[in-house]
């Protein structure tokens, strides 16, 4: 238990601020304190699944609080199902991680409170750009264009004059509106620049989706494993994940999500059906369309965060679900973060059917955006700029997972398993049963290597045996040789060290 | 009723884009839309106080609805003070307006329901740049340090290269977030660089203040009038608003906020103690004390809107409520979007003993900033350009208000009302009882004339002979006619033309 605290503490230790953060908030009960130090303990691994955790006499004791307090800390856990109460023997660990082979799980989880902040934050080491960048999601800053981006912002400067320093009311400028319908209407979607609304990025898109058709208490289904950006927004707005199996190859389980709709009446579902992150998977277009058409005849709406779809496919990226959304019951949501610039803080949704109330929320959370940013953006998406420079990019992107995957092969314990994405940049590396992605985790960091372990991706923080990892940086020795050191991490864990 | 309709919908066809906003959500119970729809007849001005509206028979056979559904519709505006049942008489429109001279109302209203974002919307055509801006709180664009600021993101650029183009994570740059700390120690401000965070502008720091201290349905005392951004925000997040009574010499008066507190209990505080917006008032430096004093020993929440701030003072701005709070129940909201760079997108937050679940928030519905004009805005605050800038901004404002309030004087019928603000750039205008700001504000729009009615400063859409005027504009003889135009406008009305 105190042990599972200083690892947390350590863990956080590297970072330069607000460990705060990890901590509970502000005064919670005391018995959900002590269920909170006792789900760390069972995160950490230091527990298995079928061992006896503490009893509640010992735990009262130890916590100096009375023995009912300790008792409602085991039930808070037992009701989350993280572990059991056996009569005359005391509570034991339940499995809570994935099966332990990659296929989609048989019987499916119920809906969980998020409770993953503390371990996400640790990600934020790896964008501090002093470790090794195999943790956050992030292109190469040598793979973007940056004189490209300067002289846009010059030349936006110079155009707008004192316009460009003023607001930018929503729904955003129409000029950069409409080269996003231009370009999003190749791929065959359905929306005009009228039905857009410009963004501070994705993750703000998702949120005002979330916000417009959940309230707290909701449950709303997600992929298994999630983009953990998903999961912060979930536990913030104090949204229930339902988490649906979600296949390497072929996305989403639409069985399984049939099947979870009807058992739980899941307020929305969220999903990524295009290069889904953390696993690179792409739903098949006739998918596509089966999900689409699933969620109208529900009336569930599908949050579609669709930041890496300019990365999949050849010359053509593959449709997104909002091709297919003949009834505005598909909110679209995508960015330049994954492709061009991350900050630069331009992302976009098209609510379909939600758009009046999407508008309102953004004007009155965030009120306006930048027009100077608007208009370079704008501009660099009307010339073949973009397009010259994604192709580029993809091309680094392809000889960067090629080189990983192959170092991770050499470099791995037996039993670790990693499978080409269908596109996009991140890697998902099962490591052998038993090995503790957290604890690799902490490890790497030591070393001044980032990486995203499975917990990140998961309500629980379950799938301890996963890891994420960034390729989108030049295969170089420095960088295969952080790989090869996480192999060393992990063949030492796997050897009880 | 349709008459009503007509009129809102004219009134927004000026605008370019999605009038859809002032519909009402998708699918309310039919009651709740009439309702809906009987209010706009209502702020309209089609009808006064006292006179008696539709009769509940006639209204279900013009809706088409049902006897009772038309009686809950009635019954709703009732409970919401907007008309009154008198026995065998039928319904009449109450006095929803605030009293008709200036002081402080007597009788203290209770928490409402915030249903004025349709109102709202009709500021966004002011800052479209094709009206006289004399609506939307902004400085006029050519007193913006344009070269200045151009520069900063030349400078920023070169020097950041690819960082400048990647994430700046939260809590956001530590060169700027030391900057602002360092000027705010100026004004005894308590906090240091660690306890801020950096924000995409003041409302999303106002966002994330309520978001961290509110539940939805929870009461938020407010001041009366109040900026018309905290009612959208109180609406989005389903908060009630509870008016205090606030003077245009001493701000908020402390008696009426101790007697709410007591009566309903309030989640959180939210104000401008300095440079109110629409007042112009500053609370005098013992009266901030006071109210700090006050809400700590309440253990409530003090939202603190400091976005005028910089504009108070001779050589030395006063202090924020913020620099008397010891127990961190103060949480500050400020930006640069009034004095530099509303384009920019730069606000911070300091949320005291809320500083951790501000942060998660901000991480989980925002994601990140923009390194680049971080930086830039970082470099213009350690150079004494920026107080350089606000030196000659605060005098030309002065001009400004001059100007605009004489205008005013010559221009308006007897009756109305003006007084010098104590900083700031706007002028709140009382106009003779009775005349209908909407409709000023309507036809000063068909004049190409942008205007803020009072009904956008009032969660239910009263102060209905008040304007607010925007006088940070050089002062030409083409916006002083617009001025006089105004008072033409105003003269018909209250001609009963």
């Amino acid at each position: 238990m105190e042990s599972a605290i200083v690892c947390i503490v350590r863990f956080i230790k590297n970072q330069t601020v607000q460990i705060t953060m990890s901590l509970p908030l502000p005064s919670p009960p005391h018995y959900r304190r002590i269920a909170e130090m006792l789900r760390l303990t069972l995160v950490s691994g230091a527990l298995r699944p079928g061992d006896r955790i503490i009893s509640a006499r010992k735990l009262a004791e130890r916590e100096q609080v009375s023995l009912p307090t300790a008792l409602e800390a085991l039930r808070y856990l037992e009701a989350e199902g993280l572990i059991i109460a056996r009569p005359r023997s005391g509570y034991f660990v339940r499995q809570i991680n994935m099966p332990e082979n990659a296929q989609p799980a048989r019987s499916l989880p119920g809906p969980v409170p998020v409770t993953m902040s503390a371990v996400a934050r640790s990600l934020f080491d790896s964008a501090e750009a002093r470790l090794v960048p195999l943790g956050a999601a992030l292109p190469d800053p040598a793979w973007l264009p940056v004189n490209l981006l300067q002289r846009a912002l010059q030349t936006a400067g110079r155009r707008l004059d004192a316009r460009g320093q003023s607001y930018s009311l929503p729904p955003g400028r129409s000029d950069l509106r409409s080269k996003i319908a231009a370009r999003a209407a190749l791929w065959g979607a359905l929306f005009g620049a009228d039905e857009l609304i410009i963004t501070a990025g994705a993750t703000q898109a998702l949120r005002l989706a979330l916000h417009a058709v959940c309230q707290p208490g909701d449950i709303v289904a997600i992929e298994q494993p999630a983009y953990f950006g998903t999961l912060l927004l979930l536990e913030d707005l104090g949204l229930k994940a339902l988490q649906i199996p979600t296949d390497p190859k072929d996305g989403l389980s639409l069985a399984s999500l049939k099947e979870a709709i009807q058992r739980h009446r899941p307020a929305a579902v969220i999903a990524s059906p295009t290069v889904q992150n953390p696993l690179g998977a792409s739903m098949p277009v006739a998918r596509k369309r089966e999900l689409v058409a699933l969620l109208a005849s529900e009336g569930l709406p599908l949050i579609e965060d669709d930041v890496y779809g300019d990365l999949a496919g050849g010359t053509q990226r593959p449709p997104a679900c909002k091709a297919f959304d003949q009834s505005g019951n598909v909110i679209y949501c995508s960015s330049l973060s994954k492709t061009l610039a991350p900050g630069w803080r331009i992302g976009w949704i098209a609510a379909g059917r939600y758009h009046a109330k999407v508008l309102q929320a953004r004007i009155a959370g965030d009120w306006a955006g930048a027009p100077l940013i608007e208009a370079a953006a704008s501009q660099i998406l009307a010339s073949g700029d973009y397009d010259r420079h994604l192709r580029r990019l993809k091309l680094r992107i392809a000889e960067g997972i090629r080189a990983v995957i192959a170092q991770v092969r050499a470099s791995f314990p037996q039993g670790t398993r990693v499978a080409e994405p269908e596109a996009g940049f991140l890697i998902w590396v099962e490591l052998p049963p038993q090995t503790d992605a957290l604890e690799v985790h902490r490890r790497a960091l030591a070393q001044g290597i980032g990486v995203s372990p499975g917990p990140l991706f998961s309500p629980e923080a379950a799938l301890q045996n996963y890891l994420r990892l960034n390729c989108a940086n030049a295969p170089t020795p420095y960088l295969l040789n952080a790989v090869r050191q996480l192999g060393i991490i992990c063949h030492e864990l796997a050897c009880g060290h």
